[in-house]
């Protein structure tokens, strides 16, 4: 996570770069999510929500703590936010919410814990958040899975997951990446917008709850310059993640 | 922080029983609050932000790290969650928000890092929760302070505050203590009454915003029992967190 330590004099300054850089990278407009109307899930009494993904799910939770509904076990992520919230509004429900996210993960690597860390906490509403590294780590040379691997992979995942657990409401997120952030550059796209079509053609496929983070984080950007949101172009900061949190609620009704 | 994890049925159970503790603990109503339109504060452009006060404040923030904005140095408590809902909120406005709250602070502690926590960061924002410590520990047999010692020293830091940083916006917030649930007994009052009526008096007398805490628990109690809101009676859960939080949300405007 970066340090949002700057003085107001360099956010001025970065302010002005943001807003060349929003320019200069027209590009990144979420290739897979429509504006309109959210499809809303309703909570009931006693319900569990897993968060699932990779290191932005994570965002540090203590892997020790096997529990939930505490800082500890949800990180400090988008999770947590969104955790804090629906424990205090719904509070008559008494939610359990788990943060199961692994830094690191691709698809492949969830589904080689779902048993564990998904199935058998049996959750009412899941929901995911991957791909980005599925992209990054290839570009990187440190995977060589193609995007073909990541849509097979996530839609044999999920209907694994509708096998076992036929009433789970899904919540599929939108991989997003920030262009101009330190990791991310131009050479992620065109290529990266596949990853962002095939996470919504699966939550399409399977009637999901879609999350479409990369118009979210487009828009942020004209409030404020792209390092407020991510240190990295991948990892939000405190600010990326209430932006993450916020969107996401709106999936609860 | 207490953990989160019991069943539902556990949960059920203990519904019913916080419901007869909120009637067997009438007592149990704000001192000091009554019901209204908190005084709202304006927020601008680069204003910093300065929670501080005790364990609850401080909320396992990391003490290495002594910048602002992240959940490092924010903690997992209501500075983390009203500082990131402030982040996303206004993030054309670059705040700054730190957290200088430490475990077991007394107002006389507070006053013994004030250089150094407060006056030196010149907050724009300077919101203080101080005055449990001040009662538990003197009825625990740990500090002799008595309730006019906790009114003077605590008066006396906000002189010294005001005629350091004459413009700085004060938010008080109402210490606060959950009836029936482990360290907090009847022994607590009316004794403890005392400290949120000054406290009160306090925030009337420098025309400070105040943040009724005892009437917000008090009130969260009728939707689920006090330990969901509050492990020992003193310090919040995350649900806690996020109603103190939000509670605190209603001072900005």
């Amino acid at each position: 996570m970066k340090s949002g330590n700057y003085s107001r004099r360099s956010f001025l300054k970065k302010t002005a770069v943001g807003t060349a850089a929003a320019v200069s990278f027209p590009g990144i407009l979420s290739a897979a999510a429509p504006k309109g109307k959210i499809k809303e899930i309703t909570l009931s009494k006693g319900q569990t929500i897993l968060f699932q993904g990779d290191s932005i799910t994570d965002a540090g939770r203590d892997k020790n703590d096997q529990g939930f509904n505490t800082a500890g076990n949800l990180g400090e992520g988008y999770s947590l936010l969104a955790g804090a919230s629906m424990l205090n509004k719904y509070a008559d429900l008494s939610l359990k919410i788990f943060n199961r996210g692994i830094s690191g993960n691709k698809v492949y690597q969830l589904a080689g814990r779902w048993d564990a860390d998904c199935l058998e906490l049996k959750p009412d509403v899941l929901s995911i958040l991957i791909g980005v590294n599925d992209f990054w780590h290839k570009i990187d040379g440190h995977y060589d899975g193609t995007l073909e691997i990541y849509k097979n992979d996530y839609t044999a995942l999920i209907e694994r997951t509708l096998k076992a657990l036929p009433n789970v409401k899904l919540i599929i997120c939108e991989p997003f990446a920030v262009n101009g952030i330190k990791s991310v550059t131009d050479k992620w796209f065109p290529d990266f917008y596949g990853y962002q079509k095939a996470s919504k053609e699966i939550s399409d496929k399977f009637k999901a709850t879609f999350i479409p983070y990369q118009r979210i984080f487009d828009e942020a950007r004209k409030k404020a310059p792209g390092d407020y949101w991510t240190g990295d172009g991948v990892h939000p900061t405190l600010a990326g993640a209430q932006l993450m949190a916020k969107a996401w609620l709106k999936a609860i009704k």
